[in-house]
Formats: C-alpha cells, sequence, structure tokens
C-alpha cells in the first residue's frame, strides 16, 4: 500500500508513523484509517521495527475527523440499519466492514493487536479521533502546546474508536465520564494531571523523549518476550478472574524460558549482554485459549 | 408515586434529588429506596430533565440505613436461605425482591441504568449506603464539612450496592480494600486524594458548582448522545476485549452520526450552536448485543 | 508441612510471613513457591490468625527468581509443548502443574483465594517475582530501601504470577506496560508515585505500620464478613456488569445481616464493642454463582 496521509520512517529500529496532511492539520479521513490499520499490521510483521513512535507533521498531531467534505463526512451508508447482534455476525461484510464499522475503531483495534510497543508524541492539538486514536498506544507523551479533546458531544455523536474501553482503564471511569460529557479541551498539564499523559515536554524536547523511551523499552529486548507482554496486559487485565491470567502467562513463561529466557539467563550469569534471536514476525507462541 | 422521604424538583432542566429526612440525617429506608429507583426511572424518560444533582437535606448527605427501626432493620426474610445460582433464577419474584435483594443494589442498578449525568454534592456526613449510592453517581463534589465512611466492617456485615463493582473502578482495588476494611470515616480532603472526589468546595459553592457542571454537561448537547456516552463507557470500559466496544460504538456512533450528528456537523461547519431534536426518552438507539 | 525457606509465625492474630533465605537475599525457588501456597492455604483456614503480614528476612524483600541453580531454573519440562486449550483441560494434572505452570502463578492464586487481608512490608528489593508476588497482596508498604523492578524483559521472558491481571488494575494499564517494558529498578518513592505502594517508611517504622494497620483491619471486627468483603472486591470488580455484584454482594449482605451484623447492630445501638462469633473457617457462605 501506498500511503498519501501518513510517513512511514525507519531508523535505528524505531518506526515513526507521522500524520502528514499538515495544510489541513492532520485532520483524518477514511483513506488516513486505512493507511494506518495497513501501516501496524506492517510494522508488527516487520522484525525491523521493534517500537513504533506516532506524531504529527507541522503544529497539530491531529484535529479530528475531516469535516470540510461535503455530504456524509463519517461515510457511513444510511441505507443500511443493523441490529447489534446483526452488526456481530456481519463484522467483515465488505457492505458492513465499510457502511457501518466506525473507522476510528478499526484504527483502534489495529493499534491494540500490534506486537510493538507504541509511543504516542502528542505534538500539538490532538481533538475528536486525533484525541482517541491515542488511547491504544501505551504511553502518551505531550508537548506544552498539546491540546486534547474528547469534543464528540459537541457534535451531537459519541466518543468512537473503542475510546469507551480504553479511557476509563487509563484515567478511570469518572474522569473519562467528565471529560467526554463536558467535551473540554485539555490543557497539556490538565491531561497530566488526569493521568492520560506521562510527560509534558517543551516542544522540542517531545521527539528526542519519545525515542529515548522507545530505545529504553527494546534496547537488549527479546522481540518476542515484549510482543507476549504487551498482549498479556491488555487481554489479562480485562478478564474475569486471575486464572485467565495463569494460564497465559504460564504458557508465554513457558516458551519464553524455553526461548530467548535461556540467552537471557545464560547471560546474566555470565553478566553480559544478552543476544535474543527470537522474533515477533514468526516466534510469538500462541498463548490464549480458543475462545478469546 | 409520592415520594415521602425525597424530593424531585427540576430547574433549568437540571433535577435535583434531595434525600430529605434532615431530621434522622437523612437516614436511608427501604422506603427511600423504593423513591429513589422510580424517581431515577422517572428522570431517565423524562425529556425536560437533562442532567441530575443528588444532594441531602439539612446538614447531613445521608448517615446510612436507619437503625432506629426495631427488628430486622435491613428487611430481610430470615426464613428465605437462596444459593446463589437461585438468586439469578428468581431475581425478579417478589420474596426474593423483597426478602433477600440487597435495597442499596437496587438503587444502583437504578442509577446504572439511567439515561442522564448524575453529580453527587455531598454536602456531609455519607456513611454506610450514604457513600455507596454515591459510587454510581458519575463525578462526586464534596463540602469541606463532608465525611465519608464505608463503615459497613463495624456492623459485621459487607459494602453493598454494587460497591465492589464500582468502588475499585473508581479508586483502584487497594484504595478500596483499605477502605472497606478499616471503616474509617474518611475527611473530604482524604476522599479526595484517594481519587472518589473530584473537588472539595466551601459548603456554600457546593450546589453553585454542582449545577455549573450539569449546565457544562448538557447545554447545546444532544441528549441522545450522551445517554449513549453515559452506557457505552460504564458497559465497555468492563468488557474482556475492546472489539465489544467497537461493536457497540460503531453502532452508536452510526445512528448519532445519521440522526443529531446531521445538525452537529451542519451547524460547526456554520459556526453556530446546534440545535438537537433527539429525545433520551424514545431516540436512543440499542447498540448492545442481546446476551449483554 | 515443614517450611525450610519461609517462617510462619502469629502473634497478635497477625501472622507475619517472612521470605527466609536472607543469605540469597530470599531468593525464590519452586520449593519456597509450595510453601507459600501451603501457607495461605493453612492461614485462611486457621481462625488465631486475623491478616497477614508478608517481609523478607535480613535486607531483602525477595531477589526474585534464584538462578544461581544450574539446568532449567524454572523448573518446567521442555518436552511438554501444550496449546492454551490443552493446559486449560489439564490444569491439576501433575505433569502439567509441575512441568508447566507458572509457580509465581500458583502463590498469585493462594494468595488471592485467601479470606484474610494481606499486606506486604517491602523492606528491601523486590525483583521479578519478589515484585509480582506482592501484587495480590492488599496494601503495600516500603521502607525507604524498597527497590521493585519488574525486570523479566531482561531475561528475555515475561511478567508472571497474574501479574497481568493485578497490576494494570492497581497502576493503569499504561504505567503497567511502561514499568514492565523498561524493566527498570524503582525507587520506593518512584513506586509511591506510580500508586504501587500506599506509604513509604523509615526503615525501622515498616513493621510497626504493617502491624499497625494489621490490627485496624481487623480489631472489633467479623472475621466473616471481612472474608466475603474481600472476595466480593476482587471478583466483582471484574466482572462485565454490575448485577453481577449485586447478586453475590446481595448474597453476602444476607447472610451477614441473619448472622454476625445482628450482634453488630446490636452493639451499635447499645454503644459497645461487638463480639463477633463467625469463623472465616467455617461460616463464609458461598455467594457466587456456580459458573464463576
Amino acid at each position: 500500500m501506498e500511503y498519501e496521509t501518513i510517513r512511514y520512517e525507519v531508523s535505528d529500529r524505531i518506526l515513526t508513523l507521522t500524520l502528514d496532511r499538515p495544510d489541513q492539520l492532520n485532520a483524518f479521513t477514511v483513506r488516513m484509517a486505512e493507511e494506518l490499520v495497513d501501516a501496524f499490521g506492517r510494522a508488527g510483521a516487520d522484525d525491523d521495527v521493534a517500537a513504533i513512535v506516532v506524531t504529527g507533521s507541522g503544529r497539530a498531531f491531529c484535529a479530528g475527523m475531516d469535516l470540510s467534505a461535503s455530504g456524509n463526512v463519517f461515510g457511513l451508508d444510511e441505507s443500511l440499519r443493523p441490529t447489534p447482534d446483526e452488526l456481530r455476525e456481519r463484522l467483515d461484510d465488505p457492505e458492513i466492514l465499510h457502511g457501518v464499522r466506525d473507522t476510528g475503531g478499526r484504527v483502534s483495534l489495529a493499534i491494540y493487536a500490534c506486537t510493538k510497543p507504541v509511543i504516542a508524541a502528542i505534538n500539538g492539538p490532538a481533538v475528536g479521533i486525533g484525541a482517541t486514536m491515542t488511547l491504544p498506544m501505551d504511553v502518551r507523551l505531550a508537548s506544552e502546546k498539546a491540546r486534547i479533546g474528547f469534543v464528540f458531544g459537541k457534535l451531537g455523536i459519541v466518543p468512537e474508536a473503542c475510546s469507551s474501553w480504553f479511557l476509563p482503564r487509563i484515567v478511570g471511569i469518572s474522569r473519562a465520564l467528565e471529560w467526554t460529557y463536558s467535551a473540554d479541551i485539555l490543557s497539556a498539564a490538565e491531561a497530566h494531571e488526569g493521568g492520560l499523559v506521562r510527560q509534558v515536554l517543551p516542544p522540542d524536547e517531545l521527539l528526542p523523549a519519545a525515542y529515548a523511551l522507545a530505545a529504553k523499552f527494546t534496547t537488549d529486548r527479546s522481540p518476542v518476550a515484549t510482543a507476549l507482554t504487551r498482549q498479556l496486559m491488555y487481554r489479562n487485565s480485562a478478564q474475569p478472574h486471575p486464572l485467565e491470567a495463569h494460564l497465559s502467562d504460564s504458557l508465554a513463561m513457558f516458551y519464553t524460558s524455553i526461548g530467548d529466557g535461556k540467552e537471557g539467563v545464560q547471560a546474566f550469569r555470565e553478566k553480559r549482554k544478552p543476544h535474543f534471536g527470537g522474533r515477533a514476525s514468526h516466534d510469538v507462541p500462541d498463548v490464549f485459549p480458543t475462545a478469546d
């Protein structure tokens, strides 16, 4: 897939995904959604990518859905009126996929499925889908110039992109409701105070901080253990009983301990750096029960 | 239903529900539970109500279950001894409903099911059910005179009103256990520090702050989008997989984008205030799969 | 079971479990796991134990898995290669139990199942399983000398001991990912700032504070109500709908209100201390549906 709305650049094993419609403040389109889904899938399969940093080109991170288009900006087919059960059954039916399913949510599910750490470097305004797309990213860093707004309520629509799953897990249910009801534009400091953003930085220190964190997450690490750690944390924290976590982390520990863990323990004993051979593309075992 | 223990007053589209047994510090009774269940259902169906503020009459918010009555203050029928599976099967059987089910929990489920934002204005002591009934409310504001106590342990009973579902989601599992084990009476500052209370205010600024927040949540908002936002946040944040959120928020986005969202986008383009026509009483689509 | 790696000491109804291999910085072994599983089961059944404090002997809390042994330090049988579904089906099959299942996870499940409040008194380094074993404990207190590290990534393995269930519930998903990706050794202050540790204390004030908290949690308390409170909080907070909480807390309230709650209300009315007769060993009713 040729990208028109984003840039995909790998350097030092870190992929930078840049939302790249600076003249439109990187406003989100259906095309951008499809490119992001493709890019996160591609990055997961690419062993030259150890971690991902997402940022925006120019002065904005992402100004939200591009409302400048004429007609139905959400790309939905109004003649379709599925029930919840129909939607579930016909999930990947092209008519439903393109005519009903939320494009932001498809991006969020692609980020959720990704096997690499993902860091949001929020360089400026992140509004609507520009805010919710950062929620399935693992850590959010923000420039002092960042502004974050879950503004859907002002438009008579609902927060999307699986934000009702992610946002309460990050900031708690009460703050999630307050921010979505109010539709306020939050300063970087407010977002930090509420637990959405890990750190607020001067503009020119944002990307260096994101890259430093990405390097810390990946240098001398097993891509297999990192991929499993990401999956275990998201999936198991949402299970109704810790036994579910025990089943999958037992298997993840079993397979890593007879895989890269052997080299890890050996290197620890020999007081040297480890050299891990496992690849995220091929060597991540399936540790989750079928029903999952 | 004629209310004897609460007041139901609507002004400027904000419903104030006042716990109104001031001589008994608004102590909770089975009658008050039934009136609250009725009032939250009525408010959900009343399109003249955009948001709800809950407070107490006089110097207390609610001093807990009224223990002054003689006999079994919990209103339970001791001859019934259901198993968990029997309880589930006979949930709405009057014998089980009135003889076994926790009255506080019935209030919490009514608040959970409500389609309007709910703000607790905790004006004074909120103890036992007076504390747990505030948990399914979306935001808690407290007077400096508020005192909050999950005091059940002192009476040899357990925290109720679905508080084991709500409290850990608001303050985390560790703080929830600490507060219920200790049965301490928390100051407003302690409750704020622990994340239970959003803001602590001088007594005479409490209700104005609650009304200001309610106005912010509802002015120029679509009641349909607000109702869906509330449902999506509570339901989806507790699902085991974000795909569940994607299904329901896709539908919520679909139906709002061909409903009030059209006016919202149009008004945004025309730089004017939106005029939403959807009603919470009739126009909220069903977006959750049957099994839910 | 005779303990070789831990000490089990009861005083004033508080059990102190001390990890007791001080010359190895209390490094974790399969033997220690089996002793801890036994000890938490024993404590749950022992009515002379009202609460549990866990600490380490000497200068460390627990330096993690003992990597000094030769061969497969994880005690796993490499010839077994179960799928997730096989693992679930053969969970208690001795071959799977000893050859595949994570030993740390077996300890975590034993702590989860315990009916008594559990307080971690982290006196020094707590690394790897030394960190993750504290997560199913209810409150963590730390000495200023504590250092906490989820260091698995450095060894090419994954966080275990059901930590993917517990850690995000305690510190949020974002911090959980950051700490496990980075594998950093956290200072006590950092662990406190992130919400993992409730309080940081000078070394000689750590155990007194843990005992004071344990006393506060258990003095004049019904062991039955306390056991149910612990179960309700952990189980219900992870359920997809508050109705599940309503079912089990209704039953817990029903059975305690016709049990120790009678004495509790009577003592409250008579303004005297309660004398509860219920025993955690025999009087905790089953309040969870079978499917749970």
